[in-house]
């Protein structure tokens, strides 16, 4: 798929088919967000996958978007490590970056993500439900990965370029 | 460009060569970047777009990065709405999608662009140069694009991926 086509096609799944997503896809997947910009050089981005289902269970049960993870085959969390973070926004930022890619690639697999960032209220439970530090590692996107089962259509925008373009000099 | 292999090969571009960069090619890369997806589907991000040789003199003062924004045939300032904006957080990672996409499709047409965030500590002045009021426009990230002048070879990354996958469930 051509880049600029794949970028304005994308769309958030939330809904799957049972169809599985393999290790070398998901690795794929992990290594498109690598290949994000990181300030400083930081590259603050780790991962973890989940495949088992009690896990996926416990995560999914951690957001109001229950369905969206239990549907997916697999999911990834997205942590920023402390450890090496310098700034609140500018890791936050690149840590965008690095999940934007992962939503991508996927697409351009033929494969369905969503980023959900509201399961951030519970992020502690799961960083432990991912056996990692909650100290250390701070959770900030749930990514379920897997075969779309919804419409291709893009989602429109509420502002036209005009609009979001505040300023030319 | 395969849109893997965009996100593969894309590179920081910090230096450029003379030729021009059109509004239309500007405007596509914004419009890439409000592909994003963004939490609360808030699409909180707004751009400015500086060709102007002494705004851009200005604007690259306040940034050690100097020669990297004049070398650039034009700057993209990327601001974050804070009328629409409801977690520094997330709106960051919004932010940081949003400039990812914009990197992407420049690198797919043929551009080069580089992310400097390293300005935020003069991103009231920014906001100014570009006649935006800082008080609700918070400025993440100027974007200077134009055509490369670097080697082509993407920036190795750190750690390999059995580094960055923490956790495997």
């Amino acid at each position: 798929m051509n880049a600029i086509e794949a970028i304005m096609t994308r769309k958030s799944v939330r809904s799957f088919k049972e169809q599985k997503v393999t290790d070398e896809q998901l690795e794929q997947i992990i290594l498109a967000g690598t290949r994000a910009p990181s300030g400083m050089a930081n590259e603050p981005w780790r991962f973890a996958i989940v495949k088992e289902d009690n896990v996926k269970s416990r995560i999914a049960k951690l957001t109001k978007h229950t369905k969206v993870l239990e549907s997916a085959d697999a999911l990834i969390c997205l942590f920023m490590d402390t450890e090496v973070g310098y700034d609140v926004v500018k890791d936050a930022n690149t840590m965008g970056a690095c999940a934007e890619n992962m939503l991508l690639a996927a697409h351009a697999m033929g494969l369905g993500a969503v980023w959900i960032a509201e399961i951030r209220k519970n992020k502690e439970q799961v960083a432990i439900e991912c056996s990692v530090d909650p100290e250390r590692y701070d959770m900030m996107v749930v990514m379920p990965v897997g075969y779309s089962d919804e419409s291709p259509e893009p989602t429109p925008r509420k502002r036209t370029l005009d609009e979001v373009i505040i300023s030319r000099k």
